[in-house]
């Protein structure tokens, strides 16, 4: 094995006495841990010292910086359209995505969105669509980028190329206890929606009962830790808290969101999630500077369920077809 | 794999946020730890937690009853005399165990010392006594007891039936930047202690800029939370606080610390080793209410030097052989 420059042990003491790891040390424990040299058990000592002794800004803003260098960064320098993004911290109910996606593309920004599967009881955005015949989460490079120039709009799945620190680093908080850290929940997503390379971000930030965070001075403080993590990385990024102690909504099952996906596209829906999503909507396109178009018409003028089928077909689905009953 | 009755996220957590971890769960949590249910990384991130939020007294007793329930306790019921016991916690030089057996089994008591190898820089005691030729650390059971019969003193391996859950605690702890908290440092030694099954037990608490312990403070919490955990499992228990800003005596290096001894068991020696011999061989003969023997005598009439020749040639070493020079 090649001689490391820094030792694991030593960087958990750091932050176990409540100290500040240096950048070269933070990027090397990121590093190091990507390729198998630092083990799990260290990793989860060390994310545990996090949790309890928190992190300083600039620390934290270098480790997210770490995680986004242990793979590639997208370049969306080949999207015709200004790219604009947004992340749900996710809760009961996260239906959002579907119908805001389609429709900030039929306002003519370019979303590029990959997701990732459903956690425990909260299904996951790809699942949800995979209820629709035909349709794969799977795109190349090219295909992406091509859907983006097209239609304006992708879902699809992340590779294993986007910050696979990360990867490693979130299978391994779910098995010690360590989920819970609000720099950790921070680096994390940052570091994949920086990764994906929009120039405009719009985070989502649940808050109540159904959520991840539960109380609002928590989400709070991780709506200002994202932001601030975005801002330094040179995504343009905005947070709004919003409320789930009730699930959005009516439908809850991958197929039903779909459908009620299907029916916002169109014009109807129900008027909560319809609120959120024109609300997001609107952020998503101030972002990128497109302040002229009022998404609440393109629901109503059919753009929006336009947008929809074309996402849909591009990704070989069929958006005609009749949805399974469960599921 | 058989169902468990509690998941080791959840006992991570209720130490995480502050609380006590309840008994069942301590229980299972050593025990499963044990069986490599629970996996290095989940306790390297229990562990974690115990050091930054601390254990109550009656969970740290818990605890070290699990950790010794994990492995067997030595029945030391067949020796003949009343059993006494002593550990040092460590640092550079600790050079007392030699001289201290023989003669505290030439006042009477017996002395089983289970030992271990050295970590890191300071030799361990087996190591220094293998510099003797033809000596051997590995004891059958029966060739304990009956050694301990006969000569009194016995230091050898300690076999692995003893507390393996600190065995496996141990090295985790050494790669996890997790070895400095004391509740975690009093039930290793403790756990061990204990299952060695001696009625009586002195502990060494080293303290000072050569010794594990730093301050004056922490060694002092240190030795109350051993007194209270041998007390609770009824092990006659008291500690003393020892100066290590300077290495004890001349000798370092493990030929020459056996060359040290044997001078101090034959009634010569640096005057500091000899000074803290005594006093803790005084400590372990009072804690089995041997009163009546002063144990600088028998450094001076010949009964201690006799004690060690017996000692080591029972484990087949030749104590008139010529020690190597270095090593």
């Amino acid at each position: 094995m090649a001689s490391e420059p820094f030792d694991a042990v030593s960087v958990i003491r750091t932050k176990r006495d409540r100290g500040r790891i240096p950048d070269p040390e933070i990027d090397w424990v990121i590093d190091a841990y990507t390729r198998g040299v630092v083990a799990e058990e260290q990793m989860a000592a060390l994310a545990m010292a996090i949790l309890l002794n928190g992190m300083a800004p600039d620390e934290l803003a270098r480790w997210t910086e770490a995680m986004i260098g242990s793979g590639s960064r997208l370049d969306l320098s080949g999207v015709n359209r200004p790219t604009t993004d947004k992340h749900s911290t996710g809760g009961v109910g996260d239906k959002i995505t579907l119908p805001l996606a389609p429709l900030v593309a039929a306002c003519g920004a370019a979303v590029p969105q990959l997701s990732g599967r459903g956690l425990g009881h909260t299904g996951g955005t790809l699942d949800k669509l995979e209820s629709i015949p035909g349709w794969r989460a799977a795109l190349s490079n090219a295909e992406f980028i091509a859907q983006l120039n097209s239609v304006g709009a992708v879902i699809c799945a992340a590779g294993d190329g986007l910050a696979p620190a990360d990867k490693k680093l979130y299978a391994l908080r779910d098995v010690t206890g360590t989920v819970e850290a609000i720099p950790l929940i921070a680096s994390s997503i940052m570091s994949k929606k920086i990764a994906e390379g929009a120039a405009s971000l719009v985070l989502d930030v649940k808050v109540g009962t159904g959520a991840f965070m539960r109380t609002r001075a928590d989400a709070r403080k991780l709506a200002e830790t994202m932001v601030a993590l975005g801002s330094a990385a040179g995504t343009h990024t905005v947070a709004l808290l919003t409320d789930m102690n009730t699930p959005l909504g009516l439908a809850v099952g991958n197929a039903l969101e779909v459908t009620e996906s299907v029916q916002v596209l169109a014009g109807g829906g129900p008027p909560d999630v319809v609120e959120l999503t024109v609300t997001l909507a609107k952020e998503m396109l101030a972002g990128v500077g497109i302040t002229d178009v009022d998404p609440a018409d393109a629901l109503a003028d059919g753009r929006a369920i336009d947008g929809w089928r074309a996402m849909i077909a591009a990704q070989g689905g069929d958006p005609d077809a009749p949805l399974p009953l469960a599921g």
